[in-house]
Formats: structure tokens, sequence, C-alpha cells
């Protein structure tokens, strides 16, 4: 490989000859070998593009910046945010916890690349842009770093989860809404109950959705809190008055997200509550995902061995070696999804609560982890959906038989004999092998006419 | 000891003679020896008193109940929800996991208390209340377990999580203000930073700590619904009309808060994701106390050989050993209260995830660790509060001394020579251990009069 | 109530006329006002009995105790041990981290017991034995915690965890014996697959919990070395030369626990890896417990509307509503343990990590979360395998049904028509309803006497 | 793009016309678009293909299998195993749970690339290999994933996670024994306390660290246990006899690596506790690593204003605003990686908990979570031990002043004047801002010769 030598405040280091990135890039990836190389996510540069130009276009209009300067970085943004530039950002995750040295990748590329858009070619010239005096001006890796993870986190949202949960939550209740006649056999610990209809099952998991969905955008408004202005310790030092306001307003048209300054920016730096109240709400979800995705697959469990009472469409083969085998593969990866996020969870809490004074330097790792669970959040529930939950259909027979075997019917005659006699009946079927109604009739309690009356599931689902 | 007789569905069981509890509690006794005895948590059966004396009231107003029944459930249940009955509800947490042998136990205590209460002797005599029949009535163990839990929770949460939150929010604020303009050091990465006011520093955790309680109170919400009403499976089987609506304003009314029924019975009793979403704002919660109990200590270190620039109130000798030693033991407690939350946190996923179908079976474990957590942060941050955050004072001295010392006030000269020539200023007062002034004019960069100009801590803090 | 004034080093304090406890103990009731009294665990409390008299014996053999203080420690000691003195050690958990307040506990109650063993009054008479400079002798609260920690944990793991642990292997491996030759339909993905038998599957979960327990066995080792005589940092300050190693093995004398000392004492106070580590593998052990109990659960669903393939003993009513019904109450309380146990690996993981140079001050909880985890599950485990493995038996004719039913026995056609030919037979049948003999011949792939002599469930369990 | 047809027990497919893939890889290509694509681990591929190798030379062995295919087999897996097609395996971690369709793109692979190795073009001319009848004959996905996953668990464990932790054990042992004597003040809760080495706090580290290494290996060693030939639910079938203990000799002989076939293959397919009870082992090695990394973090505290008694090498610039900062870049890097391993063991908690009677569906989430692990400990810490352990020096004269001015020598009076008096020249010495010599004498308990006699710190180091 050819190189170049470019040069910081610890003095010259080589680095690629194309690439746009100069000393500080490089001594990152020579430092940290951890991991697959690149792992800082896409999401986050394009995030810091977004960053790097509002700064630029509020530095401006202060009067700290010339126009021409300003053009120059936002030319370059404008490339950072269409994910042009993928390739001059190698650095991973496990580098320094503040981000600084992400940060100084992108002050580095821009700068590099607004010389190559100017007509210079790289190495060769002098700079327009500095990486620290222009590029990074008025702003620190401690307030443009967790900027960038709530733009990024932010996006992932609007962009990935919600729409995906709102999906399943549609097919879901439509399911609920067809499914609503269908009398079924209720089941408690596993074991037989009384009934109710198979809608009202999917009513249920619609339910618990709606409600994820409805807590998670509640918990994600303090993400519109951005740090930037608030620059090293959150004083704002070296950022000229109005800054952060400006600059989160320049964020909130670049975005079309309603971005805010923050109100209070020590703790903006320090911690990183606000992900870690996000992250949650992606948790709960993933707790009503689990619970989801366990039902469907035993209420589909058989097909002929077990309950079978609904089918699941069958995508793909489902065994190597069991030939005709159909398996809930979708209900499946949205369960290890879960275990990701439950496990992300834990993440987000040892890393949100391992601030120091005035930083927290587990940004990258959060920033990682939460991106990851959005995205697998979101995406995992438009796959169940449109794979699974959309095809789903009842086997009706089997429903029938079910109901009609159960002995928990009896429950309906507690106000009629009273919860013992009504015991004493359900433990004569069990014991006896025999239907309900043979066993009720025979203890005298109830006659064949009042047994039938008395004790009809489609009078019992409320 | 002595016994009687009592009888269920199952046949004969032996009860201690003077206990309330029947057949049922006495078998869940004997067939759970799990952990210490009677670890059901007294919450709960409190709340069990609201929820049955709720169900009493509705069912005699809607006729299913003579108004003699009823006043004979409501007079035991204002003994349980004061308190009086402790010694008879045995059980533990480590049983049924709908809490069945609870609402059992509440059932068979009220059912003979009310015959004690009516004159009778326990064991003796035929009892005006049947246990299923009439306290029962209208409900199963599956939605006045869940109702219990909403209630217990939410009372905690009021009466000592969130009074505990504010009056620690409340010395924090007191604080950031008292130590407004006391300039000191910043610090990030553990290592000197430019300067910021101590108040400042207390103004984000005070910042931290509001948002807290904010999204706490806000995710809350959904634990007013309650399952009242829902009975075995979530179609209100056996339960009147009207019964779940008018027994959760029976509720609201008995305990002050503003419960409602539930929307979709089926999530309230397959899933207990309002309690899973209401302990992750306990546990993100914890995480920010995680971060200011550190901090504190950290301030606090010494007194003489850290940084030492707060000192804590010396509430006890420290140390076994070390005479005159004086340790953070209040922020350790809050230390180890977070740890604690944040494994809860993890119950409350596993077992919130873990519905099957109509019901989950976690119930008991997750109320359990949900009150615990909601007591120790309660009464953890008053403790914190009054023991330790009201008597912290500065040492004036040691703070100017550190602000002297610190070469990062290098960061005011960017503007006006810099990022590169800061940084040679920097390394070289490092390196040759001198002043950053000394260093500074030594280099030629700046004069004597520039330095004092443009460095000034006093300027630095926004 | 009565008082008696006490004092230490900070001044003078009012405690109950009646207790054994001291000023210090004092300060820690009236700064320490959170969670349940006395939440100390009792465990700890009889194992700092061993540690104070190894303490003094070793301190008596080593010339630096008189035979009358040690004798008068060592009366008190076994009061402790026996679990006598329990009223008079009323601390919790959320107390300083190290555990210095429950040492002092400790000393102040031997000094004030001894002298009224003595002959004495509490209150009254100059003591002979001084807390700190006697009882405390060659100690610190640094080095006795964790050494009473390992000595709980120890005993609890020797006398509660295992023998539970055990216990429920046994039965599992009685059942895996004794169910050898019940072919059934297996399950893969909850979907029917090929047969085993139901021996096979308990001797999965035989196999299972024996490499737990193995696992359990070796991971606790590390626990038997004890930090006592490392005093306050690790160097064995005021400790004399070979106080360490004797003590040890007086605690080792006293337990009849292989105890010896730590090879390095600074890790020793610093850290606990080795409860982290055991913790580990109850957290390791639970995952194992769950898997089996929710398996039971599935085997033994419906009775009549799921698979119902095994029968669990009805120790209970298993409803409030649903007369005759049976739950799988065992298996839920172990699962809820199950989750516990999981989120206190949490609690572990967090605590764990938090030591800051010379000491962790995590112990208290720590101590109390291993032991809760190491109780739940030994007597968890004891009361599955007592109330529900050893009453399990098989429903032969569900079997059966299934077994006949199952269309994935077509997996013995491979090896004769190929993967591709079989799988569409199964498919046939699934879509026609059909049993599998019948789709097979149908298709003119094998006739009926292949069928029968190669889809044999005899012959396809190994 | 170009297509080609390829067909399964489904039906058509396209897929597109370079790859070596078939139709079920294509299949899950389309139905599992989450995250992203490729996400399957390399190191599982690679496993894949001595898994497939071992089996053919075993059916070939054992008479299964023509040596013409078995050597066109073996001739692909060389190549996967070298990493080289690694493009032909598109499918991602979030796929079915069983691992099936990453099964079946190694078997199409297989089965393509040997049509071209033998000298056709791809996609047409009928294939030597049948993926399912040759390739993967005598197996089952569901056995051979789980043996994939032991055999990356294992190579990654040996090549490095162990060589890394080694060697950040060596370079702390060096430290521990370098800085040996130097004499410094030791800190409990945060606070002064009695003196001990350097070299001994590095002791503590390294020992913590060889403890882990050992539980480590200890842990590990039933990934050993292979479950290939339990084929679909662990009898067995469809496998010859013998095959299971023969493939795994050819895969220990493959790798170098001690692998024997499982005791109980039910277990083996159903459960992967061994990944679990290895994972927690990586899970504790990262509880010690956090506390290592705070530690030096807080020892390098400063340069100026906090402890500052070590120096950490400066790697880069550590930060974009203030210039001349160095930051603990590598521990803060190895400080996420704890968290995200922390993380991780939740999810191994939750997935290796969630198999289901014969399967357990959680194996990509598992495999993959505990790579990532393995490989972030072993490359976090050979950056650790290289980028800063190695370079860490001590600053002797900021020892030596907090040596001096720390109260806690008070501690070696205990001996001579008793614990109480040695409290009040303490606490005066704090109060009144003297040296501790000054208040000792002061108080007239010690003469200036006791006090120098007595008060030297180097006789308190154990």
């Amino acid at each position: 490989m050819h190189y170049r030598i470019e040069k910081d405040t610890m003095g010259e280091v080589r680095v690629p000859k194309e690439k746009y990135w100069g000393a500080q890039t490089q001594r990152s990836v020579e430092n940290f070998r951890i991991g697959p190389p690149g792992s800082m996510p896409s999401e986050v540069i394009r995030a810091f593009g977004c960053v790097k130009k509002a700064a630029a276009i509020t530095n401006c209009e202060l009067g700290e910046l010339s126009v021409e300067k300003m053009n120059a970085i936002a030319m370059v943004c404008d490339e950072i945010i269409a994910g042009e530039l993928a390739e001059h950002f190698p650095l991973v995750i496990w580098q320094t916890g503040s981000g600084t040295q992400t940060n100084m990748n992108v002050n580095e590329v821009i700068a590099n690349r607004a010389h190559v858009l100017l007509g210079n070619s790289i190495g060769h010239g002098s700079l327009l842009l500095h990486p620290h005096d222009d590029v990074n001006k008025s702003q620190s890796s401690n307030d443009t770093f967790p900027t960038a993870m709530h733009i990024a986190a932010c996006t992932s949202l609007a962009t990935i989860t919600l729409p995906g949960l709102r999906q399943l939550h549609s097919e879901l209740s439509l399911k609920a809404e067809a499914f609503g006649s269908l009398v079924k056999i209720g089941r408690t610990h596993f074991m037989d109950a009384v009934p109710l209809t198979l809608g009202q099952e999917f009513s249920g998991y619609a339910s618990q959705l709606e409600k994820g969905i409805t807590a998670l955008v509640t918990s994600v408004s303090p993400l519109s809190e951005l740090a930037l202005g608030a620059t090293a310790v959150g004083t704002g030092l070296n950022a000229p008055n109005g800054f952060a306001a400006k600059a989160a307003d320049a964020i909130a048209m670049l975005t079309g997200l309603p971005f805010i300054t923050a109100g209070n920016k020590f703790a903006a730096l320090a911690a990183h509550d606000a992900m870690v109240v996000a992250h949650a709400s992606l948790k709960s979800i993933a707790v009503v995902l689990m619970k989801i995705t366990n039902d469907i697959r035993f209420l589909a469990s058989g097909p002929r061995c077990a309950i079978g009472e609904i089918v699941l469409p069958s995508n793909e083969p489902g065994s190597s070696i069991m030939p005709g085998k159909v398996n809930p593969t979708q209900a499946e990866a949205l369960a290890m999804i879960c275990a990701q996020v439950m496990g992300n969870d834990v993440v987000m809490t040892v890393a949100g609560s391992g601030g120091v004074l005035e930083l927290n330097t587990f940004k990258p790792v959060m920033i990682a982890a939460f991106l990851q669970s959005a995205q697998l959040i979101g995406e995992g529930c438009r796959s169940f959906a449109e794979k699974c939950v959309r095809g789903i259909y009842p086997d009706h027979e089997r429903m029938q038989r079910h109901l009609e075997n159960s002995l928990m019917l009896v429950t309906a005659l507690n106000a009629h004999i009273g919860y013992e006699k009504s015991a004493t009946i359900a433990q004569k079927a069990f014991r006896e092998k025999t239907t309900l109604r043979d066993a009720a009739v025979s203890t005298g309690y109830v006659t064949h006419q009042q047994f039938d009356e008395w004790v009809n599931p489609q009078n019992m689902i409320g």
C-alpha cells in the first residue's frame, strides 16, 4: 500500500495514500485493533454529517466562520449524509469512550475531502479547512458525539423501529378482528381453562403491542435534547453565545425531527439517561414480543401431536433431515432478537451508569447497542408481520374438538350448583375419562337439559 | 400445636387451631417450604383487602351479594388493610405463579375471621361466608392477584418511592444553588479538564433526577388499569355485567388513587407489561443514582490523597481498624441498592416475558421484586438526602489549589493561538512540571499579560 | 423503651437498655432505615461467630490475647453460631458497603454479652473485652466480612443447595430409567418430529443437572480461600505473623469445611470474584432448571387440549374459579426462582465489578443475593423433586395416539427413497389430512409392506 | 443481476447466477431481511467446513458414502475452512433458531462448488453430490449446528481469548514485580487508608486475572462434547452405528482440539449449557477487567488534580478541544467491552433457557453473542496490555507526597495506645489541618520519638 505523511500534535504518522483521514484517525486504527474493522455504526457517521454541517452553518451565521469555509464543510457533509464516503471511516466501536477519535475522523475527512473537491490533490498544498480550528470550531467530541448519538437513535426509531412495530400491530389487529367469532378453549398454567375466542387472544397481543408503542414514543422524547454547544464539560467554553440553540435549530431543519438544545448541558455530557430510558422501552417491547412469539408457536404446535389450533405459513423446508416439516422460523428469529435486546438493555444499564464527573465514556458502545436493538426490533417485526402473522389461519376442526373435550366448561356450573359440586364433576370426568356432560349427569347435580342450557361455550366468552 | 380439621375439594387438612386460614392455605404452607416463611409482601396482602372489599361492595350493588355478607367481608377487609391480621398470612412468594394460594388465603381468612367477629368460635358452626362462593364471587385469582399487584405497586410508588426521590432532588437542587459560584476544575475521562462550578456539577445531578422522576411518573400510568372483572381468562365469565368498571371505581375510592378498569382484559392477565415498564423506570433511576453516588464519592475522595473537593458528613466511625476514618457510607448503601434494582430489572424481564396464552404465572416474583425496588429506591434516596447530601460542604482550599495547578486552562488559548500551539504549551508544562503560565510564556506564543487576560477560570464557566 | 448510654469515638448514643449492641450499631440503626429491619442474613451473623472465635483462638495461640479473654469471646461466639442472639443483630443489608457496621455489631455484642455471662449487668461495670482492641484484634471489617461471606456461602451451598440439587437429579434419573421404554413422538421447534422415549427425554434433564452440579462444585472451590489476616488493605497490618494461616485452619476446624488462607490478600478484599464465579454457576443451573420446568409443563399441558403425555401430581386445588383444575404449581415456583436467580446474577455482576482500589464496597448486597439464590435453588429443587417429579406418571394412551398420528415418521423413509420423495409424502398427508401410510402408498413410492417394515417407531429411537 | 433457477421440496426459486448457494439459502435470504446481511459469523461457517468434512470421512469409512463423493466434499470443505468462499454465505443470525438454513447453505454450496471443481458449470448438468442425501448424510441441522458452535467457540477461545488474557496477565505480573518496593497510600471506600506497595496493588490484578483464566479454562471443557451423530432429536436416527464417536475423532484430528462425542445427545440438542457456562466465565472475567480498568484510571487520574500516582502512555491526542490532554483510552475501550460482555451474558441466559423439548432454537444468537464476547475480550486484553499496561510508570513524587500527608498512618498506633486515642489524633489532625505527627504529639499520647519509631510506612506493608 502507498502512504502519505500526516501529522498531529504528537508527531508524524503514515496514512494510506488515497484515504481522506488524517493522523489521529490513523493512530486510532493502529491502537484499537479490536473486533471487526469499521464497526462504528454508519448511522453515527451520517449523523455526524448533520452535526458538522449544522455547526458550520451556525458558526458562519454567528460570524465565526467564513462563508467559503462553511460551504466547503457543508459540501462534504452532504456526501457523508448520503453515505458516500463510507470507506474513509475505518474506526471501531472499541476506541476511546468519548468517541473523540470518530469526531476527529470526521473532522479530518471533511478537511481533506474539501481540499480535493476544491481541486487539489490529497497530501499536497495547504488545506482551506483546519480539522480542529475550522471543522471542529465551537465544538468538542464531548458534545458532538452525544449529539450524533441522539440524531442516529431518533432516525433509526423513526424510519425502522416504529414502522416495523406498527406494521406488526396492524397485522395482529386484523387477525383479532378476523378471528373474533372463533370460540376456542382457553389455557392458563399451560392447562385447559374456560373458553374465549381466538380473536380475543390476538386482541391481547395487539393491545400489548399498542401500549408498548405508546410507551416507546413517549419515552424517546428526551432524545430530542441535543448536547451540541456544551463543548468540553458543559459550560460551552469556546462556543459563541447562542451557538447551542441555533445549532439545534439547524439540526432540526436538516433532519426534519424536532430537536432542541438540552436544558442541562452537564447532564447531557456526563450521562446518557435518555438513551437508557429509550432502550428500556425497546426492552419492554422485547418482553411483549417474546410472549407473542411463544404463544403463536404454542398455538401452532403440532400440527397433530400438540395444540395445532392455528397454522403458520410455510415459507421454507423446515428440516434438513425430516421431510415435509414446517417450523415457526419467523417466530424464532424474533425470539432471538428479543434475547439480544434483553441483553443489550444490560449493556445500556452498565454503560449508562458508568459516567464519571463531567463525562460518560461509554458512548460508542451505548449507541451501537441501541442502534442494533432499534434495527432488529423494527426489521424483525416487519418480517414477522409479513412472513408469519399475515398468513396465519385457524384449524377449525381442532379448535372445535378441544372445546368439546375440555373439562373446564364445568366453571359455568359454579353459579348454579356452587364451586364444590362443580369440582366433584370435573374430577370424576377426569378420573373416569368420560365427557363432562356424562359425569355431571351421573352425579345427579344437574340434568341433561340443565347441563346443555348452562354449559354453552358461546355464552362463556364475555 | 393444636389443630382443627378443615376441608376443601381435595379432602381434609389439619390447620393450626387459632389461625384463620383454611385448607388451601395449609396445603400451600406444606407444599412450598421455600425461603423464609411469610415472604409474600405485606403490601400485597393489604392490597387484597381493598380488592375483596371493593368486590363485595360491587357484588352487593349489583344484587349478587346480600348486604349482610358485604358488611361481614368489608369488616374483615378493613382489618387486613390496617395490617392487623398479618400472622394469618403465612404463604411465600415461591408458590403457584398465579398467586392463587394467596387469593385463597385471603378468602379463607375473611370467611373465618368474619365468623369470629360475628360471635362464633373458629372451627365451630357454619360460616356465613363461603370462601369461594361469597368472598371470591365474580372473581378469580387470575384477576384479583394482578389487581392487588397494581394497587400495591402504585401505593408503594406514591408513598415511598416518589417522596424519597423528590427529597433527594430537592437537596441536590439546594446544593446546586448554594455551590453556584464555586469555580473548580472539571474532569473528563478521570482527567483534569476545563473549569466549571461545583453548582453546575450538582445541577447536572438534579437535572438527571428530575427527568428520571418525570419519566417514572409518566411510565407508571398504565398501572392504573385493573384486571378485576376479567375472572379466569379475561372474558369476565361468572362476573355480572358492569362488575369490572364498578369494582375499579370502588378501588379508586378506597385508595384515593385513579384506578380504572383495564382496556384489554386478556393482556391484563396474560402479561404484566405495565409492571415491566414501570420497573424499567426504576432501573433507569438506579442508573442515575449510581452515577451520582459514584461522583460524590469521587469528589470527596481523600481527604488528603485524592480529590477531596467536598466533605461528606461523618455519621459514624468508618473503620474498625483505622481510627478516625470517615467513609461515604450512605453513598455505598445507595450504590448497593442500585445494583439490586438493576438485577431486579432482569427478574422483571424474564418473568414478564414468561406468560403463556391466557396467563402469566410469574406474578408473585414480579410484585415482590417490584416492591423491593420501589421501597429501596425511596428509602435509600431519603436516607442519602438526609444523611449525606444535606451535609455536604466544599473544601475551598483544595478546589482553588487544583484550579491553579491544572494544565487544561490552556484551552482558553485555542481561540487566540490555535489548538496546535496550545497543545505544545500544555505538553511542555506537563513534561517540565512547571506552571502553565511559565510554559506558555517561555514558548513565546503569548506574553504574561496576554496569558493573564485570556486564561481566567472565572471566564471559562459559561 | 428504656435506654442506656453507650459511646464510641464520635460521642454518646442512646441504646435500648436490654440489647447487647453498642454505640456503633445504634448509629447504623438510625442512619440506615432502609428496607425491612434486620435484613442482614442470619447466615452472615452465624459465620461471624466462627470468624471471631477463630480469631480469638489464634490471637491467644500467638500470645496476643489472654486465655481468659479468648474463652469469653468463644463462649459468646458459640451462642451466635447457634443462632441464639438473633435479636441483637438489628442491622440491614443497606449499610456501609464494607459491612463494617455488622462487624462492629458483632464486636459490641460479644463484649457486652460476655460481660453479662461473666455475671455483670449490661451497662454497669467495666468490660473485660474491648470491642476493638480485643474482639477485633488482628482484624478489620475489610477482612472479617469477606471471610464471613465465604463461610456463609459455603455452608449454604453444602447444606441446602447441593442436597436439593442432588435430590432433584436423583428423581429425574429414576424417571429416566422408569420411562426408558416408552416410545413417544419427539418435538423440535414446538413441532412434531421423530420419536424417542420418554426416558430419553428425562435422561436429558438428568444429564443437564448432573453437569450443572459438577460445574457448581468445581466453581465454588475458590470460596475456600479466606481473607482473614489481610486486615485493612491486604498487607496484614496489625496482625501478628502467622495469623492468617492459623486463623483459616481454625475456621476449617470449626466448620468442617476445607478453608485455607487466600493466596493474594489484595484481591481478596478488593474483589469478590469467587462469589461472582460461584453465583454464575447457580445462574447456569437456573438456566437448566428453567428448561426442565418448562418442558415438564409442556408435556403435561392439557390434560385434554394440548400434549398431555405426562400427568403431574395434584397437590392442591388449582383455581379459585375453575373447579377441578390441576396446575403445575411446583414447576411455577421453580420457574420464579430461576427468574430471581437470573436477576441476582446481574446484581453480582454489577456489584462484583464495583470494587475501587483496595476494597469492594458492595459486600452486603453480594452475600445477600448469593444466599438468596443458594437457598431458593436448594429448597426449590427439593420441593420440585418431592412434590412434582416423584409423582409424575405417563398417559400411555395419549402418547400412543400422538405417535400414530405423527407425520414425521416419514423420516425413516429417507434412507430408502431419499429426502425429496419423503417430503412429498408428508406434505400430501398434511394437506389431505390422511395418515402417513395412506399418503405414502398412494404416491406409489412405497408399498404397504415396505411402509410397515421401514416405518416403525420402535426402530427409530437409537 | 442474472439468475438461475433452483428448486427444493417447496418449488422453484431464482438464485443469483454466480453464487453457489441453492433454493433453501435463497428462501432464507428473502425471508429474513433482518440486520446487516451475512451476519452469521464466519467462524461458524469455517467450523461447518470441519463438520461436513468429518461427516464425509466418517460416512465413507462406514461404507455410507463413496470415496469419490467423500473427496469432492472434503475438497470444498478445505476451501470453506480457509475462508475462501465467504461470499457464498449470505445468511443472517436472525433466521430459524436451529440454524437449519445455514446448514443447508453449507450443503448447497458444497454440492454446487464441487460441481464446478469437477469441471462443470454452475446450473448445468446433474450434480455428483445431493445436498441432503450426500452432504447432509447421517446428519441434521440439529446436530451439525451445535457441533459447529462448539468448534467455533473452542477455536476462538484458544486462538484469541486465552492468548489475549495471558498477555495481559503477563504484563500485570511484570508490573507487580517492577513496582514491588514502591510504598504508597492505600485507599478503601475511595478514602485514604493505610499503605501498601504499588506492586501489591498490581499483584491483586494479576491474581484476579490468573484465577479468571483458570476458571475459564476449566469451565470450557464441556464444550469439547459434540452433538454430531444425534441427528434430529438425539436418537441418532438415520446415522449408522459408530458414526458419532468416529465423527468426533475426525473433528478432533482436523482441529487439533480434544473433541469427543457428547455423553447425552438429548441434552446436547435441547440445551446449550456448555455455552452458557463458558460464557459465564467470560462474564466473570469482564467483572475482573472492569475493576482493573477502573482502578488504573483512578490511579492515573489527574495528572495534577486527582490521584496521579501512575502515568499511562499517551498514544494519541486525547481531546478535540483541550490541547495536550491525555486520556486513558485503552482502559475505556476495555470497559466498554466489559459492558458488552455483561449484556451478552444475559443473552446467553435468556437464550440458553429457551429450549423446548428436543431442541433449543436460539442457537444462532447464542454462538454470535459468544463469539463476540470471546473476540472482544481477547483482542481488548491484548490491546490494553500492549498499549496501556506495558507503558505505565509511577509518579514517585506524588506517591511520596500522598504518603506523607495521609492521616491513616495513625493505624500503626493502635497497638501502642489503642483504637480510641488513635482516633482522637486523626480527628484532631483532620480538623486542624495539621500533620498527623503534630497532632499526635500535641495530644500527649506519644512523643516525637515514639511517633517516628512507630509510624513508618515501610513497616506497614506486610
